[in-house]
Order: C-alpha cells, then structure tokens, then sequence
C-alpha cells in the first residue's frame, strides 16, 4: 500500500521525480568504488547512513515503547517483531559504516538532537496514536529515502532500499486504526489532529538537518557543488507531503 | 562467567541436583511424542513454556527501555542487540507452543501479572541499576530453567537449553557495573542494596507462581503427581538464591 502511493509512482510527481534523478546519470551509475573518490558525495553518504541508522535505533525504540500500550498480548508480540526488524536494519548500516572507513557512532551523532526532538515533541498518549505514528513515520522516511536513492551509487543504493523494505507495520497499522474509526467514527477526527501535528514536526526537525548539513543537503537537491538550491528542497518537501496527504486520505483521515 | 557459578555446577549443590534428576530418568530419557501422553506432564510444559515466553518477551521490553538510559550509542546499540536476541528466542518459544497445538497468548496469560509485577517494583532508576537488574534477572531466569531443563523431554529440553544461550548481556553487564564500582566505591554499596530487593522481589513473585499453577508445581518437585513438596521448592530456591550470594560477590557487591 505505502508503495503504491510513494511519490516516484504517483502520476502527478513522477516527472519531477524521473527529471531530477536523470541529472545523475553519473553518481547512479557508478558504483561506491568509483563515486567515494569524490571527498563530497563521501561526506553526503556517511551523513544519510548515519541520519538512516539512527533513525533505526529510535525506530526500535519507539515500536519497543509502543508495546508496552498494546492492548493485547498478540499485538505486543507484533510490535515487538517490527521493532526487532528495525534493530536488524541498524546492524545493516552500522556496519556498512564500518565497511567504508567511518565512525558509526560519529556518522549518527548529528542527527541525535532532531530525531530525538522528534519523538520527544510527539510521544503518543495511546495505542492507536502509536501506530498512526509509527505508519506516518515510517512513510515519510521511506518517501524521502527513496527521493534520495536515486541520486546514489549502485551500492549504497542497494543497501538504503533493502533497509527501506517494509516491515509489515504499515499494513498492520493501517488495518488497526481503520477497525478503529469504524468502530467510533469520532476517532478519526482526533487521529486526523494528531496525523497533521506529526507532519508539522516532522518537517520542522528535517528543515533543521538540511540546513545543519552542507554536504547532504547538496547531494539532496542534485549534487550542485557551491551550495543548494533551496526551491528545490522545497519542492521535494511538497512532494513528501502531497504523498502523506493521499495516504491520511486512503486511511479515512483527513490531512 | 554466569554458567560456572550455576548451582549444577557448584560443588555443594551437585549431589542434590543429580538426585532430583535421577528419580526422572523416565520422562527425560523421553522424547516430547512420548512424554506428553501424559496429560499432566503435557500441561507443565505448556505453562513452562508459556512462562518462558513471556518471560523474554517482557525481557525485550525492559532491554528495550534501559536503552533509553544508555550514556551512549554505544552502549545503546548494544542494548538493543540483547532486546532483539530476547525478541528471537520469545519467537522460538512462540513457534514450539504453536506447534504442540497451544494457543500461544493463553499459555503466556498466566504469568503476566507476576512478571509485570516484577518489572514494575523494581523499575531501575539509572543506566548501572538496569544492567545489574537484567544480570540478576537473567542469571536467576538461568537458574531456574537449568534445574528444570534436567526433568524435561529431550525436546522440550533442547528448546529450553537453546533459548537460555547467553545473549552476551551477563559480561557486558560485569564489566560495565565493575569500572563503575572502580571508579567510584561507593557506587558498589548502592547497588547492593539493589540486587538484594531485586532477588526479594524475585522470590516472591516466583512463588506466587509456584502457588498458583498445580501442573508446573508438582513438574517442577520432581512429578509427585498427588501434589508437591514444598520443601523440595524450598531447596531449589535456596540454591539459586546461594548461586546468586556468589555472582554478586563475584561482581564486587554483597549480597
């Protein structure tokens, strides 16, 4: 489902989506050999590997948190099943990290303050709010992964979209709070609230990395050398939220 | 370090510990196909193993949260690596009751509260008070599945012998808890008082279990199928109880 309704497959993005990723011919068709001789695009990568393993270390941790307010002892077993996926992706990237000469815990470093301002600003009250959490989470970060995959190395583009592989936690989110709002129709007001308020964070904390990280955000908006171009983020932004907007949608939320 | 200091293995205890498994050469001498045409026995293996998997899946949780005090990535990836081997173990435990034809989440039902109630009054307050709990926690867990293992199938009691395999937590725990105590004596005084309300709250919630559940009782004082020996319960919590004086003086730590 979040697939389906990824901006690169949505009819009205994929031109934007194609035009951007064919000013990359050169980065997408070399392999990591090739492209890391370039001490920029290096720097680019260990940024996005390291933004991506820790983002994986606070997934773990916030399906973990989430399990403790399942509502039954199956549904914590579920949580805890994704949560454990998403520690296996950490391993992933941490030791490509490894692999390629940096620091894991130096590549993770700056993205602490705002993927923990993230959770901190939007701890969920209850179950449900988890899992629209977790499911709007875990959509935009596969969007905006996926925006950037295009623009990488053969490599490390094999390693971020197998770690994007979905964990089975949009499918079961999705299905959980639909049963919900079904069940009390007034639900999905208050899910829609929490939905556009996680969206609003969301964006805030990833404008405050573009604009702390030269070298990745240059490598998000086409690699330009002597800065970026802030339209385009821009731009890429609208893309990411027009996709949460049509997924909210698809969920009986309105965004 | 936690296997060689196991009451089976401790001189004193041996003699006692071999007895109690000599009177069972039936049923361990058996295999699960076998063993289980006995209703009874059939029944002290599902709460076991309902028990067990509870057990890690909590074990997954409280991991999960000590991450959160984790004083780095480091020690936080480290962390989630234990939750995600508890979380793997719980899976193979899940998979075996499924297996022997018994609902998963009503084996478990049975021992939520007493482990709920264990994690809740004894909910760490620091990062040390969280390693030496899931030290304890896991070396007692050990224990006790050890001296059961020894009147189990062999099925069963390969399972249960593979489960229990070291997830690396009881060294990484040691080594951290003695440089804190280096560093700072007094450290060693707190966190004694600590392991001694943890092993009090153990007890009790053990035999609050013991009490409860007639199949696994009398499986677990060596099969009188009439009812069970208390004392014999007795005994076996004094040997983990006399293991546990000697890992914590091991630790640096009187028991």
């Amino acid at each position: 489902m979040r697939c389906m309704t990824t901006p690169d497959n949505a009819p009205g993005t994929a031109d934007t989506a194609a035009d951007t990723s064919a000013e990359h011919t050169g980065v997408s068709a070399q392999d990591w050999a090739q492209a890391s001789v370039d001490p920029q695009y290096r720097a680019a990568v260990v940024d996005l590997l390291g933004a991506l393993a820790y983002g994986e270390l606070a997934a773990f941790e916030r399906l973990a948190e989430d399990a403790k307010l399942a509502p039954t002892l199956a549904d914590k077993a579920e949580l805890a099943k994704m949560a454990s996926a998403e520690f296996h992706h950490f391993e992933q990237l941490r030791d490509r990290l490894a692999a390629i000469g940096a620091e894991p815990t130096e590549a993770m470093e700056p993205f602490v303050a705002a993927l923990d301002g993230f959770h901190r600003q939007t701890a969920p009250s209850d179950w449900l709010e988890g899992l629209v959490k977790a499911y709007v989470g875990d959509s935009i970060a596969s969007d905006f992964y996926r925006e950037v995959a295009a623009r990488l190395d053969s490599d490390t583009r094999a390693l971020v979209l197998a770690v994007l592989d979905d964990t089975g936690h949009a499918s079961f989110a999705v299905e959980k709070v639909r049963a919900a709002i079904d069940a009390d129709p007034r639900v999905g007001g208050r899910l829609a609230l929490w939905a556009r308020r996680l969206m609003g964070e969301a964006l805030s904390q990833s404008q405050r990395v573009v604009a702390d990280r030269d070298a990745l955000s240059t490598m998000l908006v086409g690699g330009v050398a002597d800065g970026f171009d802030l339209a385009e983020v821009g731009r890429m932004f609208s893309r990411i939220t027009e996709a949460h907007t049509k997924r909210m949608a698809a969920l009986g939320l309105a965004a």
